[in-house]
């Protein structure tokens, strides 16, 4: 499950350069259920299956063994705070991080008392904790420091100043009769900027107008805003 | 990078069931630059490298050529609409999607006009598409009538109802000094189901009381939780 999207991508290219390692603990080693059965049904009844706290616990102390400690413990889980730029960001400063998946409807709810952090990828359901926590992975491990060359660095990243990014242009200025905007074209770096923030402001205004409240913006940034909605509301 | 999430899964069976195909197209074999670029530099100057119109454009006409449409074609940005249950919902519907990925910082904008969707996984940024787009898979297909068997099927998940699920607990009664709740364990169906819309309730209350605001609540359920708003609110 896990080898493509660790090893084929700039998290492998990571691991490669000695920057992190990565290590699966497969929590059905640890399982003391005659039969290997690492879930069970609900108490109380119910459709479904539910990881049992065992095999989860006994695979945590193998990990403490193994590593030293634990370091963060996170658990994929739609009641979680929503992950965001932000905890990616305090995830990457972290030196060890503990992913709990699962491949099952649910868990028992005892498992909690081992996470440190609940975190929930978003509003939506999927069928087992390995996406999320590679997503998890791959947004913290790009802002480790060298883990991103130049070609790869993004420091016109949406959210890196909680904007979306201002539309972006390459090669061929006239492709199918759609035009790069002229501006891009002449030469005139204060006018690029100044178009590239306002592009910025207006996306972010026209698509998240949310991400504006909580937005540090300059003065400048502030007239540029202002003079966005002065248009857009004009039409 | 596809290989194991979309084979080793719950969608991997249903592709083996016959239930649904996934082809995966490489836009890199559509280029006509002599040197097999794929990106370019951004005009205007800037860091980091950009994907071209060109190839995707192109890779695009042969998907239409090989399955006859090209379906929703849906595209990955930090600037699209949220991808939530209701979208996953929306797409489980469609005969064919499209999902465009890329391992670049940005892409040229021109490259929306191909677009019938930009969605956005949350408010992070990934090295690149391909998880997002096998995240989005998952939680799609997992909506596919047949694709859950009975085991995987989870009427109590999170978000079917608007609300957070229950906590849940399986064998053994007693795990290291953790006890299940009582109520779940002595077959009085009727607490049990009161007690686990309670605990919805409470949940959602305490950590995602937005749900609450577009949850289609019963009377019942909200005498349940103008209770549980008590208890809280009282401490």
């Amino acid at each position: 499950m896990f080898s493509g999207p660790l090893t084929e991508s700039i998290v492998g290219k990571a691991v490669d350069k000695g920057i992190l390692d990565i290590n699966v603990t497969d929590f059905r080693q640890f399982t003391t259920d005659k039969h290997h059965h690492v879930d069970d049904t609900p108490y109380g009844g119910g459709a479904g299956m539910l990881l049992m706290p065992q095999p989860i616990f006994d695979a945590m102390d193998h990990v403490e063994q193994e590593a030293g400690d634990r370091g963060r413990v996170i658990l994929l889980d739609p009641a979680g705070v929503p992950f965001t730029e932000h905890v990616a960001e305090d995830f990457s400063k972290e030196s060890h991080l503990t992913f709990i998946c699962g491949h099952y409807e649910g868990y028992d709810e005892r498992i909690r008392h081992l996470v440190t952090d609940e975190v929930s990828l978003g509003d939506y359901v999927l069928t087992g904790g390995e996406l999320g926590a590679m997503v998890m992975i791959d947004a913290t491990v790009r802002l480790i420091p060298d883990v991103l060359g130049n070609t790869d660095s993004a420091p016109g990243d949406s959210f890196s100043n909680g904007l979306l990014e201002y539309p972006q242009y390459t090669r061929p200025a006239d492709f199918r009769g759609m035009k790069v905007p002229e501006v891009l074209t002449n030469g005139n770096h204060q006018l690029i900027d100044q178009w590239r923030e306002t592009e910025s402001l207006r996306r972010t205004y026209q698509r998240r107008p949310d991400l504006l409240d909580n937005a540090e913006l300059t003065v400048a940034q502030r007239r540029l805003l202002a003079d966005v909605i002065d248009e857009e509301t004009r039409g």
